[in-house]
């Protein structure tokens, strides 16, 4: 029987000298535990989302000294890990360095060959390039250095044969999305299974995304069970960011065995290290180990992991939440309150006449709920003060006139940029954004106003799922922290009398329906436009295209109220908003598409497609 | 006689109707020029750099149809452009329709095959995926398409046989990177010259870039004298972005003969038509056009270009410009000068008591000189009525205590998101961000305060780069709208007492050797890093791999004084900087890396290689 022992590893991106470490350790464990093989993930020495960093040559020398240091740690034992591999030979496209996403094996000091390959690793087949993935942009794919050498992909890729004790396991090392082979012209597990293999090794660097462990899950299997081959996936934890987007890794470490059954499944976001047996034939889960399949929502593990571990790479202990009453600064409040000491927060009111004493009062009963210091500093007096200073003041054309508008705007730039700036610096820590994602697709919030801070934890999530975030944290604490009024309140910015809750009157937006409608210009694969969604509008489908529960045409009695509605939110997500979102924090990325390099953006004028013009045309003279 | 047209069309992104139009009208011209041939760049109905908008599949539906339409245009006509091509029996490695950036060429309302090809259009072969360029992750290329086949490239890649009045015209299309071959593995200008033909066109969307025309012509002229064929490159106008980043396409047209030798060139970035005579042998200028090759520097003509393009491109025709009397915000205020009329512009002065007289005279001096408006209005009282407010209120581990440098950072925000952002939404334009590169890359700067604005119009220069742009735009001017004064005063922002200009103190930056430290970390293509900058100091060639005059251990008397300084700005520029930089406005790029989405970076924590560790202890023992 072989024995493999896993490492969910948290690699700290572009770390070297960290990773090292971690590595040292577990070869340490897994030879006192007397395991055989070490399967370390993809990418764990220099981390996977690390931006141009791969540019720099001192890097990637640094990062081979570090494969030969994994390579001295083998001794009586074999690992194999992910990480680059350079050929200085040879250039990439762009001229630089031959760089590949590669996975390594060594055993008693030495690097192993793949069969036949004259080179020390094997190289990573499918390279991502969508979503955030940017793997051809650094890295040479397989099939291209095939190609190079006038052969064929079959040729090249091949099994690592690695010793394990007295055995010998004849295995198939696959890189991350070479199991998602779903799109592609070349199936990698394909080619390794007809080479004749007992096992594969996926090692991973997948970013968390809801949902897509149950896709995993349903394609891992449908492969293995048709290849009879059993599965070890290993995929990293942490967290990595790309500059506006911040995903976590949920480790989940699973087991498949050869009918493609999921075995044994490590828990979500923890550092779970796992024991497996092979007996050539099947894989077993080492008896004292145990994996439960997670069938848990990971919404709240996500956002408590990802969050805690922002604040950690950032080195920031001490959070400062501007909370309104309303239900976004709730769930921000609670979700930090839930991965810190109440002394490591300051929550801020920072009212003027336009916000009610219901709101205001559910603000202090949040955080005496939560435990946490509520500071309030009304901004009515400063906002006036500023008005009265520029108004009448003379302009080229005209003098200075303030709007309503133009002053609700201040009100939102006072409460970030002047207090809560100036008291997250006094207190030593960052402040939050606390907007969400029905806001920011239509920029329906203020640029150096609510927009500011230094991490938008919940920008990632429509409306509704704040509501269902904030449920979760309730049930999480056990007890309603998070008021029910904060619930069931009209929301509302509070900046005007046109937006008194206590009157009933709030945001522009029916949520229940502006979600989904939003969401469908961005989440699905093949996403929708306005020439989309008219013509199931005119259907009478729309609802089943975007999931919406809400009967569109109870909103808008019209055709023209409706086109009206769609139009001047279009305008607004693909016209001004884009301008905002190129200024707005980082996120936490949950969702299939997160705002920022995964969904990239371009300020451009909207569009309507001719197509869409016609049917308008037609549906306004019926 | 031959008789070819271009036009080098200034594209509007993503406005298909709008680049039709355009199309209409250039065809119309060429029609009554008598022309055989109209020559029109890549992508010149979708734009080129619009974000994730390839995901639309009415977009795509929309573009298809609008090929149609200009092959419908082509009667006694043959027209050539770029486009995208969809197949939607086939998908890209992303599961979704596939696409190819593509040329087209269509005579007599019928669209051409290449020969031999059973597609009507050509595909590009080489897709760049470096700097801004993303052509991976959206196309599928001549080689992968030739894999899928089982072909090899040159079994697809293949002439077109143009119908010219009574004659033919056998030539290569190539598209942008097609050209620029001297990293790939193939190269289409050899495969198609193998193929026998007389003549190339190149269509392109090539960003601008300082310095690359004369890469350019080196390179063309390099391979189409090897090759013996003529070429007309066909370049694109206008200006596009990917949020971050704005780039301008200078079109620049040109005509290089069999010899490689360039015969013309337009004008940069300016609505040029050109016509060609092509004897089936060699390529000449029409006698009526006139095209001498430029060697002007394009800086100034870039900025005025690319500034005037975004401010159209945003519908914003006035802008409020903050004024310190120091370089950064002249050369902004003259700039925008250059291309808006003077009541278009407000400028705005806002001292404290830490603004000495002397920068306060200069920028009065410098809105004279503009002829603008300047307005006055003095912020300290509010800065001290927000510290009072503030100060001693409790915070859950002590009361708030406001330190110099807290107070410092409230000034910028103060001027920006307060008195700018308030009077730009009252004037009805935008306030602008005067930062530069060098500000940038370590983070000398105020989120929300000096680096807030809707355009970073300079934030692609080093510091000496805006003092030349400064003498440009006075040369200009033909008069020193910039006085004098501001070239010399000590660069500082004027914060506190220690920055006082009248006592020589400023800014902690030593310009004449960061720029260029700095520099070395960002635009080689090949990046330094500490561990290359401390070998070279080490080696005494440090002034020769960044390229400073200055003499380095003038500056730093010991080892100890010179690692320190490395250090200090390695760790902002790789660390809190980047924080800053995914929040900072859009910039004109004009460098050969600017920030944002051609640089990309995560937030890390700064590392240090263990070379560079070593080497610098060893210094830190002599």
């Amino acid at each position: 029987m072989i024995k493999i022992r896993t490492a969910q590893l948290a690699a700290v991106p572009s770390h070297i000298r960290k990773n090292m470490k971690q590595i040292e350790k577990e070869a340490a464990l897994a030879r006192a535990e007397g395991a055989h093989i070490l399967v370390l993930p993809e990418m764990c020495l220099t981390g996977y989302l690390i931006g141009d960093l791969w540019d720099q040559n001192a890097f990637l020398k640094e990062c081979e000294r570090a494969n030969e240091k994994v390579a001295a740690l083998s001794k009586g034992l074999t690992i194999v890990w992910g990480s680059l591999a350079v050929d200085w030979d040879l250039i990439n496209d762009d001229g630089r360095p031959r760089k590949y996403n590669a996975a390594f094996a060594a055993s008693n000091g030495h690097f192993i060959y793949p069969e036949g390959s004259p080179l020390p690793f094997t190289v990573k087949t499918l390279l991502p390039d969508y979503r955030c993935f940017d793997d051809r942009r650094y890295f040479t794919s397989l099939e291209s250095l095939a190609l190079e050498e006038g052969k064929r992909p079959e040729d090249i890729l091949a099994p690592f044969v690695l010793p394990a004790g007295k055995e010998e396991l004849r295995c198939g090392i696959v890189l991350c999305e070479d199991s998602w082979d779903e799109n592609y012209r070349i199936s990698p597990m394909s080619i390794l299974a007809e080479k004749g293999i007992s096992l594969f090794l996926n090692l991973s660097a997948s970013p968390f995304t809801m949902g897509k462990d149950g896709k995993r899950h349903r394609m891992f299997s449908e492969s293995l069970s048709r290849l009879s081959i059993p599965m070890l996936y290993v995929n990293r934890r942490g967290l990595e960011n790309n500059g506006k987007d911040c995903y976590t890794y949920d480790g989940m470490t699973a087991a498949y065995d050869k009918d493609g059954q999921l075995i044994a499944e490590a828990n979500p976001f923890t550092d779970e290290r796992s024991t497996f047996y092979f007996n050539q034939e099947n894989l077993t889960l080492a008896p004292e180990t145990e994996m439960e399949p997670t069938d848990e929502n990971l919404l709240l593990p996500a956002f408590r992991y990802g969050t805690s571990e922002f604040l950690k790479a950032i080195g920031a202990s001490k959070v400062v939440i501007g909370v309104s009453g309303g239900i976004d600064s709730a769930v921000n409040a609670a979700l930090y309150r839930s991965i810190l000491p109440a002394e490591n927060i300051l929550l801020v009111n920072t009212p003027t006449r336009y916000n009610s004493e219901l709101t205001k009062g559910l603000a202090a009963e949040l955080a005496e709920n939560l435990g946490c210091q509520l500071l309030t500093v009304p901004i009515g007096d400063f906002i006036d003060e500023t008005a009265d200073a520029l108004e009448g003041l003379p302009l080229p054309d005209d003098t200075v006139h303030l709007t309503g508008f133009m002053k609700e705007n201040m009100q939102a730039r006072d409460r970030s940029s002047r207090i809560l700036a100036a008291l997250s610096a006094a207190f030593g820590g960052i402040f939050t954004c606390n907007a969400n994602k029905t806001e920011t697709t239509v920029g329906y919030g203020t640029l150096y106003g609510d927009l500011a801070g230094a991490f938008a934890a919940t920008a990632d999530l429509w409306k509704y799922q704040i509501y269902d975030l904030g449920r979760k944290l309730n049930a999480w604490y056990g007890r309603a922290v998070i008021p029910e009024g904060i619930f069931t309140v009209m929301p509302s910015a509070e900046l005007s009398e046109n937006q008194d809750v206590t009157q009933g009157k709030g945001d522009p937006l029916i949520y229940e329906y502006h979600d989904y409608l939003f969401r469908s210009f961005i989440e699905p694969w093949q996403r929708q436009t306005p020439e989309d969604i008219l013509k199931a509008y005119a259907n009478g489908n729309l609802e089943d295209l975007i999931g919406c529960s809400i009967i569109v045409s109870n909103i808008f009695p019209t055709a023209k109220d409706f086109i009206e509605d769609l139009e001047k939110w279009w305008n607004l997500f693909s016209g001004f908003a884009v301008a905002k979102r190129i200024q707005t924090p980082p996120l936490l990325a949950v969702s299939r598409r997160p705002y920022g390099y995964d969904l990239r953006e371009s300020q451009l004028r909207p569009y309507y497609t001719d197509a869409y013009l016609s049917l308008k045309e037609k549906l306004l003279a019926d």
